[in-house]
């Protein structure tokens, strides 16, 4: 299988697209996205990273 | 000034996000945005950065 696109970016690039990200403040949209679309039976994905995804929406919500 | 919030991300939660970002495929659409923001003139940016976004998007574009 191909690598994921995410990780043939270079340091510079991921952060850049982290940096958009923010500024256009999508962050919490996507992981909220990503969590009703588990929630609703539509991705499956193990109890880890559900755990990983709830902790990050927090963050994201007391963050910004 | 506060940090940023996504340099108070651990390297765990940027890559998660940097996950869904592609998964969802949004990356191309998120530089994309902002191109078009700087070449309307609504946003100011230096001309390395604008060429480091010139870069990614051509990154993206042939990756995805």
């Amino acid at each position: 299988m191909a690598k994921p696109v995410q990780e043939t970016l270079s340091h510079e690039e991921q952060r850049l697209l982290l940096e958009l990200l923010f500024a256009q403040r999508y962050a919490l949209e996507l992981v909220c996205c990503e969590l009703a679309d588990i929630e609703n039976g539509d991705k499956q994905v193990d109890a880890k990273r559900y755990q990983q995804l709830l902790r990050l929406y927090d963050r994201l919500l007391q963050e910004t």
